[in-house]
């Protein structure tokens, strides 16, 4: 059996891209990060757990991969720059194989957005993952949610629901033919943070968040926090190319209320389209207007003939869940 | 029941104390810091889980302190001023009591130290407690594990062992008197970090690491990374007061070998005794010079007569322990 400290160092402390930024990495009491002078640090933790956040024998490699994007999403909705992250986690047994693939889909996304591991701790029990993540940004141009304005559109990056379609078809609510599962299973277990877009909409966007637990419930953290109300076009809903398959009610139903889809959700001033879609552009990512913020508060959802529909919805929530 | 968001807000976005350098604290996607200029920045992670570093059913309040004073106590390893931190845990059910308990625990000792609580993640699950911690230190002056030179002083804070002792105590392998047994376990629910000391030795002590599994174990660390051994006279160590009425070889073992002690282990050139001790004075806290670091590998002991010692030593690990 391996000890604790081998277990650090033979799979996570080989992670050494030395980037900038970061003083001191894994192997002592704390790590030391040295900020670009005049930025903010911002920082985020998310806590994954078994049988809640993804399910019991989850592929470690993929597992490895959608800790630290949910993450990095965080990051990406205050278009902040990756810098670093710390993994605290708990496991029931220190089996090399899993250790072994959960690194490798770990340190493969960190690579790719050069955030460097920086510390953290294991110990035995429950599968627990948590991880605390660090980025850069400047004073003022982070996208916080309390500066969205009556008249902005609202916006959301890529598509939505097929992770809720994927989550659908494991709960056997519904079938989906091989090829299809495996699509929108891909989206359920290995999201992409929109770090490049978050970045690209500093100085445009008025406010932004990461959908995680729905677009109508995370959207609700925007207009409590600016204090106003929104109206989507349900029609414009951008549907995950899966979930286009399936009827008009299922698409309205898992784009507004569906989890996991790490897409962002932002509001920009109507004057503003333009460097939307340039900043879209810019980072590749698509972008689509769904509504727009009204000072009337509350969430009014229509068609695309501007009629009001009347949807039951619920976002996910950790606790009201079963 | 509540939901997952009242739960954050109603026990720990009150704790506002708008600490200097955090620009925006619980609520948003990421908090925001606004690092002091030229400062490195300290993070330090540590997960705490329930029937592995606490009893199941352990006092809710004595938790939320332990939880924060071991985090708090890696950045007094590390000489850095505590800032704020970020709180993820997982626990079965949502219940007031315990939560209003908890969180009085850990943000009374956040209180203390100004350590603002910047954000977070709750969910349902087996009871686990990760807290990221932030501190300032100046460049150069973070008090690492690798700057111990030969020849330095080797010079423990506080007292050891008593914590061990009440561990002893509560696994029936010894039996106390109620007021011993009283004040041997609060050393191990109420840890004290030791910050002030950590600040006051920057500039002085050449390595530092805070014993959370053993003197012996965690002193391994600073020599391995150091490229050094020591020499500990056991006749030396600061037993506890409760410790100290005990065999002299219960003495030994509890001081080189318990867990949970969270007291500060450093060193220091032998020419500098009188800088240590100033230090020790303006941040009240009692030090014990202990031993010496030697150029020859591995740890040896001896009696205050200079006489080798062989002790049969484990330190404690989450996977090798059963």
């Amino acid at each position: 059996m391996l000890s604790e400290f081998d277990l650090i160092y033979q799979y996570f402390a080989s992670h050494r891209t030395s980037q900038t930024g970061i003083a001191l990495g894994v192997g002592d009491d704390c790590a030391l990060i040295q900020p670009t002078a005049g930025q903010q640090l911002a920082v985020s933790s998310d806590m994954l757990v078994e049988g809640r956040h993804f399910f019991a024998g989850e592929d470690p490699q993929r597992l490895g991969h959608k800790c630290l994007a949910v993450n990095l999403s965080d990051l990406a909705a205050m278009g902040a720059n990756p810098l670093g992250f710390t993994l605290a986690f708990s496991l029931p047994d220190a089996s090399p194989e899993w250790l072994s693939a959960f690194s490798c889909g770990l340190l493969q996304l960190a690579d790719r957005y050069q955030c460097q591991l920086i510390g953290g701790d294991t110990t035995k029990g429950p599968l627990n993952i948590c991880i605390t993540v660090f980025g850069e940004v400047p004073p003022g141009q982070a996208l916080r949610r309390d500066g969205a304005q009556a008249g902005d559109d609202l916006w959301v990056s890529g598509t939505l629901g097929d992770a809720r379609l994927a989550l659908a078809a494991y709960l056997g609510e519904l079938s989906l033919p091989a090829d299809q599962h495996e699509q929108a299973a891909s989206r359920m277990h290995l999201p992409e943070p929109r770090v490049a877009l978050g970045m690209a909409l500093r100085g445009i966007a008025t406010a932004a968040l990461d959908i995680s637990d729905g677009l109508c419930g995370d959207l609700g953290h925007i207009l409590k926090r600016s204090r106003l109300g929104a109206r989507i076009n349900c029609d414009a809903l951008p549907a995950g190319p899966v979930l286009s398959r399936q009827s008009r009610a299922l698409q309205h139903q898992f784009c507004l209320s569906g989890g996991d889809d790490y897409e962002l959700c932002f509001t920009a001033p109507a004057d503003r389209r333009a460097e939307v879609l340039q900043a879209a552009q810019l980072s590749q990512t698509p972008v689509t207007r769904i509504g727009s913020l009204t000072s009337d508060p509350g969430l009014v959802l229509t068609d695309a003939a501007d009629n009001i529909l009347e949807l039951a919805l619920t976002s996910f929530d950790h606790f009201r869940s079963p």
